[in-house]
C-alpha cells in the first residue's frame, strides 16, 4: 500500500474498501451482539482485546475498530457486566506486514483514539503467529486475505507449465497457473486460521470479510480481472518501449488471488472454529458507475508499493500515466463484466 | 531522536547509552534473578510480558530486552516452571512517543527477534498510561526519564522570573529556573510511576536506569552541562548572524533535566512500590577520554529532532558545523568537569 497521506496514498484512495467496510459495519455489530458469549469466554473481562489483521494505515481500520468497541461496550451493558472499581479497558492490536507504514498508522489512530483504549502496532505477516497464545477476544480482517503470503513459486518459473507469462494475476484461463494459486491460497488460509486459533482466547470471535468469485466465473471475466490485466498490458508496452526488461515483465505476477466459492471450504474444514456466520454480502458500490479515474486511483494506491519494490523507483508514475491513457482509449464497459463477490464470515474459537 | 540508520542517526550514535546499558545488564540480570517472585506474581505465567518505556529505535533496547528475556527463562528453569504442552512465550512492548520512528524500530527488531517472542510498538508518552491495567510483568526504562513531558512553562515565559533566557538547559545557576524544572520533574516522575503502577501486574518489577547529580553539583559544572551550553552559544551566534530569530533563541529551552540526588526521593515516596534496589552505578565510559567528535555526534543524534521541530528544517547542519568548530577552538577539558552520575533502581509493584 502507498503510505503517508499524499494524493496517491492508500488513505485517500480506499473509498472502495471503505464502502465495503461501511456495509460490513452493521453485520459486525449484529454478529458481536448475537455471537459474543462473554460468560463463556476464557479471559479476564476487565480488558477486552481486539486485533485487526492487515490493517494498513488508514481510516478504514479505525472505523472498524471503533464499531467493534462500541458494540462490545453495548454488549457489556446488556449483560450488566461491571468491572469492580474500574472502567472496562480496550487493548487494540493493529497488525500488518513489517513494511507497512506504522508511523502514519499511529498518527492517524492517535487523532481518533478513545479514552480507556490503548493501541499497539504489531509488525509481521498474519500468515504466521504475530501474538502470544490466548491474547485476543475479537480478531478481525477485512479485504486482506486476497493478498497471498507470496507469489506461488512455479508461476514465476520459466521452466514450469504454471509459468504465468502472459498475465500479472491469476486470470483463471490457464489451469496450471490457477492450480498453483489455489494451492497457495489453501495453504495460506490454513496458516492464517492456525495462527489465529492460537492467538484467540477460547470463545473468541474471528470476523473475516473478503472477496471471492462464483465457481463458474474466471477472474479474467470480472471487471477487476480486466482492469488488472490492463496494468499488465501497460507493463508489456513499457518493455516494448525498452523502459523495462521484457524478461522481468514476463516473470512478474501479483501475490493476489480471489478464491472461488468452493475454495472457501477450507475455512469450514478447520475444526477448532465453529462457523457462526457464512454469507455473501452485497458491496454497496456494486451498482455505482466504475469510472476510469476511480479505477486508476484505486489500483495505483493498492499496487504502488509492490510495483516499486519489483521494478524499482520511477516506474509507477509512467506506468499509471500509460494506464490512464489506455483506460480512456479502450473505453471498456466495466459495469457489464462479472462481479467479484464479498463474503462475511464469523468464526468462534471453540471452548475445549 | 534522529531516526533511520544514516550517519547522524541515533542508532549509530548511541554508544554512550550503549555502554551504560552494557553496564546495567549485569545489574538487571542480578535483580531479575533475586527479586522476581514468579509464584506470587498475579499473572498467567504462560506468557511473560516485558515493556521498554522510551525505547527509541536502536540496538540498545533490543540488547536490554534480550537480556531480560534470557534471565527470565533462566529463572523459569531455576524454579522449574513448566508451561503445560507448550513453550513459554514472551510479549514485548516497545514504547516511545508518537513521533518515534517505529518503522525503523520494527526493522531493527525484526532482525534479531527470538522464537516464541512477539513484539509490538506502543506509541505514546510514558507520562500517561499507554497500556491496559495489569499488563506487564517487567517494565524497564533506561536513560529516558531525563526527558521531561514538556519544558516547564515559566522557563519560556519572558515575563516570568523563571525565564531561562541565557541557557538552553537547566544550568542550576538561576534558582527560579531550577525550581520550575524541579516542579516539572517531580510531577513527571509521579505521573510515570502512577501510570506504571496500573500497568504492572501485582508483583511485577520496574527497572529504572537514569542520570542524576550529586546534591552540591549544578548542571553547569558538569561536562554535559558545559557541552550543552556550547550548543546554546552556537544558537546565539546564529541569531547574531541573522540566521535565527534572537527572540526564538532566547525562548528556547530543552525539556531535559537531571535531578539532584535529593529529588529522587519522589521515587521512594510512592507507596504502591517497594524499593528493591536503589544504588549508584559507575558509567563504564566515565574514565574514557571525551573527544570533541564523540560529543558532537552524541548531541547531534540526541537533539536533532527537537531542534528541527523548534527552529525548522536546515538548521541542524549549520548548527552542528558551528558546534564542531567551537568545540575545536575552545579546547575545554571535559574530563576535569564534574560528572553526571547514574542510578539503578528496581521497584516491585506491591501485591495487595
Amino acid at each position: 500500500m502507498c503510505g503517508g497521506d499524499g494524493p496517491h496514498s492508500y488513505v485517500r484512495n480506499s473509498s472502495y474498501q471503505k464502502a465495503a467496510i461501511e456495509c460490513a459495519k452493521g453485520k459486525i455489530k449484529e454478529a458481536v451482539l448475537e455471537k459474543l458469549d462473554l460468560f463463556h469466554m476464557r479471559s479476564d473481562l476487565s480488558t477486552f482485546k481486539v486485533a485487526d489483521f492487515g490493517c494498513s494505515v488508514g481510516s478504514n481500520t479505525i472505523d472498524t475498530i471503533q464499531n467493534i468497541i462500541e458494540t462490545v461496550k453495548l454488549k457489556y451493558q446488556q449483560r450488566n457486566i461491571k468491572i469492580p472499581q474500574n472502567h472496562l479497558e480496550f487493548h487494540v492490536f493493529f497488525n500488518d506486514k513489517l513494511n507497512n507504514d506504522f508511523n502514519s498508522l499511529f498518527k492517524n489512530v492517535s487523532r481518533s483514539i478513545y479514552k480507556h483504549c490503548f493501541i499497539v502496532g504489531v509488525p509481521g505477516s498474519f500468515y504466521d503467529r504475530v501474538l502470544p497464545r490466548n491474547t485476543i477476544n475479537i480478531g478481525h480482517t477485512s479485504y486482506a486475505l486476497h493478498w497471498l503470503s507470496k507469489v506461488p513459486q512455479d508461476v514465476c518459473n520459466k521452466k514450469s507449465s504454471a509459468w504465468n507469462k502472459d498475465s500479472i494475476v491469476c486470470s483463471d484461463l490457464v489451469e496450471e497457473v490457477s492450480n498453483a494459486y489455489k494451492v497457495q491460497f489453501k495453504k495460506d488460509m490454513g496458516d492464517f486460521l492456525g495462527a489465529r486459533e492460537e492467538e484467540l482466547v477460547p470463545g473468541g470471535l474471528l470476523i473475516m470479510s473478503g472477496m471471492y468469485l462464483p465457481n463458474s466465473v474466471p477472474m479474467a471475466h470480472t471487471w477487476k480481472g480486466v482492469a488488472i490485466d490492463m496494468i499488465g498490458d501497460c507493463l508489456v508496452d513499457m518493455a516494448n518501449s525498452g523502459i523495462l526488461s521484457k524478461e522481468k515483465v514476463e516473470l512478474f505476477s501479483l501475490p493476489l488471488y480471489f478464491p472461488h466459492m468452493s475454495e472457501l471450504e477450507v475455512v469450514k474444514q478447520n475444526e477448532r472454529f465453529s462457523i457462526e456466520v457464512f454469507e455473501r454480502v452485497i458491496h454497496p458500490m456494486e451498482g455505482l458507475p466504475l469510472t476510469n479515474d476511480f479505477i486508476a486511483s484505486l489500483y495505483r494506491a493498492v499496487f504502488h508499493g509492490l510495483i516499486e519494490e519489483y521494478f524499482g523507483d520511477g516506474v509507477v508514475d509512467e506506468l499509471f500515466d500509460r494506464y490512464a491513457t489506455k483506460l480512456a482509449t479502450c473505453s471498456i464497459d466495466f459495469q457489464s463484466r462479472d462481479k467479484v463477490l464479498q463474503y462475511f464470515i464469523v468464526l468462534k474459537h471453540n471452548v475445549h
